[in-house]
């Protein structure tokens, strides 16, 4: 159960309410978030919403079956809308593309990217400053440098950027010069990172875990909801599976299932959902037909020299046509 | 290596082939499919073509570095085109649609169902009469005799059959009845009913096994087409993962890996993809934008009452909305 | 619902026990095995048996919630115990220990293997005459010639023979020379073998499927015995998980979870279980502390020179050594 | 390559040594734990290692072909054996207990658990006072206080802890009270955890991720190896695939295959690996059988009234007879 509490609710009257669904045997989470106070009351499913449903101070109450709650499409009548400032939104009816080099390598590199996307009309790039490596002795990204030399070249572009934050403490670090928290996929279940970055007014989006469940992923979002953001996007990379033609399988019924489940937006990363650079055209466009609402890739301008994911990275041309069949794929779609 | 011989080529000069080939230390097997004569050279792979390219009889050398060979896009500069007759093509530049029920259920049911196809202008009809169940006490299918009323009302309608055989004596039974012979996601590797259908001069779609690797479902096509029959399509259908919220897996990428692998048309199943109507059309409008030749989907007056996968099978609205929206999807692929 | 019907119940008499059964709102399959007859009902859970309890010609009614019923342990008080001959017993309390090679190769092999077991006390062996393999150029097996050579060692020897049958027209084949019909792993689900099989009077053992469910290997099971086999084995061997250092993932879980769920004798496959000679040993020690009947294992005079498995065959001295292993592993947990 | 450096080694001379190994074309990076130090070098694998050897200052030299280094078992001699003081020893002839609950609850569940430890003879203690749930709703843990009562109990009894620490926030807060810090599956990849715990001198207890591979775990332990802490161990404790008949599939062949791999001591977790209480006996002898130096599992005095994992928590009796079976198992192991 979602209880809306109306805006200018006194603490007493929340109060009252929290002991009256308190009485129906159900407890109860407050969550505040930047746009709105809610209770969510946790008990059994079967419930007369008549019983409380009258009080004063309650906005709307909604009954949602999943176990997941506040990220459910049950009970929010539209998508959620994410507005970067600047003309940039992700969501409903605004197709979003990310695109950049796996890793930040240095300025040269940073400048011949955003030359490439402003040409192409692409407003959002993607890169690691801090790269998650299986092994210690791997490149493991520039850091907080690299990301304030990225920040100054896309500002006077007027491009936003989203980047992986790995850890609780890099969250205030990064803040001046982000637009976009990426949670990493063997970060989806670090339960303190999604804590904290609830406390954040920035936008945040949380990939699958390597082998996580459409539900978990959905269990994350709902974290970083109650902990009071909602501005949130979830998105499919692929998963593991014993098949080793791809580098993972992507799973593109999970965009389909997220786009019933969920009222956030998903984006597809065909990149690494196939990892082979020829095939990530066709896994994007598919991507879009399955329901993306955005995709984020990886190009680099000699992908051959990239520091990291060479091999799943399109060159400028490469990417320069991705871009105009994406355009193309989603106008069908929505003409559907 | 894959040595195409002269059509005419006498005895006496295969066999002075064969043993060129074998003082290279090769192993060989010897292949004639309704449309060529080959001889399969299995070693090492770095080999100087020049040794043998010059003899008599030998319409031309390929050398294939996968481990399966005539199923190789290495050699066959070509696409397969299936001709099933009366203007009934699959695979370059005919995009084939395969709809009907997961079972076959009586006369009824099948003149329904091709009424729904002609007025969506579909010619190939899929249905089940022999049914593949885990457990015994399910319905099995209607049999040879279901296949027949069947086959009579859809030969009058100018349409196409593909059904399941499941055994080796079925290949004689159906023969006259059906126009392709699909092996299913449990039969892919039946080594001696790939075998027979080699020898057999009638289409055959082999599905992916429930985790079956890409590599082994080309294994599984090079069994039928070495043992004589080219006429061959691969299905990907879903694969087995741990994730719950649909019934198999899509493997959206191994649709553009088998297309770059092989020269058989590849046929998306959204239906068993997914498991779930709601989603079957995304999941097959994605297929399309990744690559696939043709679509295979149930479809059922009324799929509450289907014998089978209820769950998964469209009413003949949702088929038709699905249909138009394939062919858009198809055109737009087409025009890139 | 399963009603064990008397021996000697007339025609009539079970045709008004069906009957009753069939106002209940039951479907009913009859079931004729070697060693009893049996109703099998499918229908609601809940269920007063009294209704039926009564009429004359029944001996007992069990309520079975699995979906399996025959090879359930829930009506069946005593584990299945199938006995070969000349002492050679399997199931409860009788450790049964089977090991040969991978491929039978000709008659010094098999007499070199003979011997080993011989010395071991070792009285089942196993091998292969017909091979399924992936690619249609690999090395297929001996055949029954092969087979014809072994039978004619092995007898001599007093040994038993279990070797794998591939399709149904090689039951009759295989029948007079083998002791143990074994199903492979891309069989399991080849539900037409699995009825024929039920129709033999010799015994089977079901391997689990490469990707197969502990439900789907009961399943199958249930196939062979509502066809009249209850001579009766389920073997684990090992999954398809997403893990490269082993060749499959060795499901110890499912030796527990069968010994549980089934009366019938569960056999461990190490060899395939883990895929690596040096690491054979260890997991066929926990398959017996997880609970398994007996061991199947693969063991050659000389593994590098094996035609197939060689990496995961053990030598003779190795195998000596498991074998007294193996033997003390099972005392101890005989007693507890 | 790992050049071990003598211990009173200079500055300088450490120096003169990376440039040499800087001229090979090899990558260095420094690792001084609390046990040695050492340079470990990262290049192409074939090297003579006559070219730098003989120079002063180093102390030993090995080629690891892993691209694991330190952890790795090519070039430690002897297993790692973890003191944690008053006799409890872990590794190498000291088979590990670790029993308790999953949740730490309270005073009165903390001395029962104490009790029944000490009454078989147990030192180490397992629960949780962190917990990552997939819920935000969930109950997560009484954290540092719940701790607290909980060392005072167990020091007085002289009962080791282990516990889960999810963030690099609450090492220092753990610290002191706590002996082994557990790194739990969903932060297997967790780098900066995995960094920090590098820089403490307590033992650390990593667990396999949910579906990590054995390489990543080795790696995962890389981490904190060469970041300084040599006292660390591996815990198996199932991975995720498709069968739904157990919780986890426990991947047996992880704990024979790290046991060849890896110097680090290797814990096996029955309790999550099968995730079911009446089958945790079986795979936990099992375990013992496939080498584990350690087994931890979950025990409650009233399993059904645990906060959390009450369907994989022995009761206390289940509990006593496990032990005494694991010292059989462990025995007889040892004496082969």
């Amino acid at each position: 159960m979602i209880i809306q509490l109306e805006n200018q609710i006194s603490d007493q009257l929340k109060k009252s309410i929290i002991e009256k669904v308190h009485e129906l045997k159900y407890k109860t989470t407050e969550v505040n978030t930047q746009k709105g106070n809610y209770i969510i009351g946790i008990g059994k499913k079967d419930f007369d919403i008549r019983k409380i449903g009258h009080l004063e101070g309650i906005a709307d109450i909604h009954i949602v079956s999943d176990d997941y709650k506040l990220v459910s499409n049950k009970w929010k009548v539209k998508p959620t809308v994410i507005d970067l400032g600047d003309g940039v939104i992700i969501g409903e009816g605004h197709f979003a593309m990310m695109a950049g080099p796996c890793s930040i390598e240095g300025e040269e590199q940073i400048e011949k990217t955003i030359e490439h996307l402003k040409a192409n009309n692409i407003r959002i790039m993607r890169g690691g400053v801090y790269k998650p490596r299986s092994s210690p002795y791997s490149f493991r990204g520039m850091g907080i440098d690299g990301l304030k030399t990225w920040y100054k070249a896309a500002r006077e572009a007027g491009i936003k950027i989203i980047t992986e934050v790995m850890q609780v403490s890099q969250i205030e670090e990064m803040y001046d010069y982000i637009d976009i928290y990426q949670v990493g996929a063997r970060n989806t279940q670090n339960f303190n990172l999604l804590d904290e970055l609830g406390r954040v007014d920035k936008a945040v989006l949380i990939k699958r875990g390597i082998s996580g469940t459409i539900d978990e992923l959905l269990y994350s979002a709902e974290y970083v909801f109650s902990a009071g953001n909602e501005s949130l996007m979830l998105c499919e990379r692929g998963i593991r599976t014993y098949e080793r033609a791809s580098r993972n399988t992507m799973d593109i019924n999970a965009i389909s299932i997220l786009k019933e489940k969920t009222h956030l937006p998903v984006i597809a990363d065909p990149s690494h959902g196939i990892g082979i650079r020829d095939h990530v055209e066709p896994v994007a466009l598919a991507s879009i037909m399955a329901g993306a609402d955005g995709v984020i890739y990886e190009t680099h301008e000699k992908p051959d020299e990239a520091f990291s994911d060479g091999q799943q990275t399109l060159n400028f041309a490469e990417s320069a046509r991705l871009i105009e069949r994406m355009r193309k794929t989603y106008d069908l779609r929505e003409s559907f």
